[in-house]
């Protein structure tokens, strides 16, 4: 009985928190970047941002257990929902659920949708700038005091991460402390697959383009990929 | 009655715009070329060329207001033509006008049309060389100057942009200056979708190729991905 | 009659062998790893591990023999299985059987599976990651006594290798003795392949996600890539 | 007339001249070679380098000029047969014939075939190859009298040339000769494309492999995507 009701309610439970996850996230980042990129500000400012970290800390623990509980599957749900699971462990990637949490917010309010691959190219491309920014941040911590580092501004760090994303690659400026590098291991892992997302939604939806192009001149029909029919097909 | 007459005579000026915008493309890179290679022609030559490059904003803006005004999209059309927004606001992205202009020219002159894939790899490889080359411009004006500059003539700035667009970025000449930085993103993050369009098609080209070679040896058809049913299919 | 019967009997052996070629390979990996690690460690240790390559290398040989005998292919064996071929001639990508093995053992027990495109990105991921490690160990063997080297400790192996598997390529540290350039070149080819697989994979899943979420809000039915069709559709 | 026949008696001068153009595809190569790497071999092999060098030059214009007056495609077969163009312009995409001319031969001889995956891997994987062994002759040949160079080595050459067309990168040596560096653009835009290639197909071919798995295990019947059903499906 308790089991059968779960998904309603775990469904209720999901939709009530998407905008104290999204403010969460957009919370998050904001203290994390106050404490790293403000060093001196008044010891207030400084509390006040880690009170903020690790209060969202909180409630991402407290969402994800709710969710477990109601989910009904026990030890299964980490591997089921391994998104939530990474997130709560690794806060870096917690970005991630910004752009997760205003694309539900943005679906319930029937504002104008992109396309299939449009919104691909949207999600894909946001989480690698988040994602690059969080890592930029994380990095920088790690880097300033280091001897002989050579990202020694945050506009390094930006610089460094915008060229690990696009696996351009540089090496002018690279993290040389230990926890910068695993830092860079997991923006070049996550980053390779965004991007990756990103040029393949690109090519696929200039192919489509390209081929409707056709269709409006030939008499075979457009083709169209992504599972509508277009209007005058 | 004016907004359903609207997309009538909004065609009609696109079509009479092509041209227009065409050479006003080619007539910016042109004198932005001539005002960063060249900073000691006379002073008549580099007026000219200031004048060149602001007549295309202003061509550029009056054919963006007019299709605004024609469109009667209102505050959508921003983002439903969001890449003439993007062109309009950074001008050395509007070199993407030219391949534009070109390809609806040629469509209209029925000329030998190359295949789908053909097309995209076209588009994008183009789109990719003008972008190159107009983000060469902007970075070697930003850095030629500054100290400890490792993108000292232009040739090094093509030389650095070829190794940028392509992802495989040597490290061996690199920007500096935070502006040259910031116009490097842009060019990492166009090419790198543009490039693999590029790729994308090419592979799907190949296999497409090889598998039309399939079906003249073997009796199971020929596999067409471009919508097409070849001739003695 | 001995060649007709070999299948049944090849796929029995190579059931039976599934558990040896996977404990192989995990023995492999780690007495490399002691002996290339731990060069000061008594000399009783250091023997056994190299008694376990050479172990790993015959328990590999006598399965290729025994396979080659059981599918009566005769010559045309080695290029048929080019994969167990190539393992058994560079050890070091020995540890692609590792996840060859485990993916087998886990389709016999009828364990909860993953989607097509997750399988697919958990298999050339976790090959990439086991390639990488492995090819950290033997680069770190060539570089570490090398003059000039860049890569001094086996952390600056992990940081080389995790750079070159993703194409990013700092070129902060680099192998600079042949032997370590053949192992790089070894991992570059394999690796750019491995992580195509990925990325690849997340696209195609990323997008078949958003499909189906049309699926869900749209009269349109859900658009299915992995060959399943949903409960619901 | 004339033009009516063109067509068969092309494909008999094409058939005729496979085994010609592989042989001189090749000769070329190894005179190319010679003539870079043994710089102080005894004049008479130097001047036999060149002549194959000039001869096989000679033997693809002949080709390029027959090709084109048997077609009957006049001012059009340049851009029909754009590689065979392109190839008489740069004689250093000449090993790309090599792989054209093989595999043509191995059809006709009715030899095991590849899948359509395999085939093109194989294509654009040995095109690869030999393209950047050609590129590394070149920019060796450049480079090694330069002022500054850090490609010193035949070996460093094809080193870079290794990390160029997997674009990674490194950036530890580099062309500095403003020819060595034209070459080096050419290698990278085409290498990116051919390794594109390479991946995509083996993406593709690995999720067919696990779709095929699926089909039999579950009753859904296999996903074949090269087009032609397997024998059980």
């Amino acid at each position: 009985m308790h089991v059968r009701n779960g998904p309603e309610r775990l469904l209720r439970w999901e939709r009530r928190m998407e905008l104290p996850l999204f403010v969460g996230s957009a919370v998050f980042l904001g203290c994390y970047a106050v404490l790293v990129l403000a060093p001196h500000t008044s010891q207030g400012w400084r509390d006040l941002a880690l009170a903020g970290v690790l209060l969202t800390w909180v409630v991402f623990l407290v969402d994800y257990l709710v969710r477990l509980a109601l989910s009904g599957l026990g030890r299964h749900f980490p591997r089921k929902h391994w998104l939530d699971t990474v997130v709560l462990a690794l806060p870096l990637l917690r970005p991630l659920r910004i752009v997760n949490a205003y694309s539900a917010v943005r679906r319930r309010h029937h504002g104008p949708r992109l396309s299939l691959y449009g919104r691909v190219m949207a999600y894909a491309g946001l989480s690698a700038v988040l994602l690059g920014f969080a890592t930029a941040l994380a990095v920088y911590q790690q880097e300033r005091g280091a001897p002989g580092a050579t990202i020694r501004t945050f506009g390094d760090s930006v610089w460094w991460a915008a060229s690990a994303i696009t696996t351009v690659g540089y090496g002018d400026v690279t993290p040389v402390t230990p926890w910068g590098r695993v830092f860079a291991v997991v923006l070049m892992a996550c980053g390779v697959a965004l991007l990756g997302a990103v040029t393949g939604s690109f090519s696929s939806w200039l192919i489509q383009l390209f081929g409707r192009e056709d269709g409006a001149v030939e008499p075979g029909g457009p083709i169209d990929r992504d599972g509508r029919r277009p209007p005058g097909g």
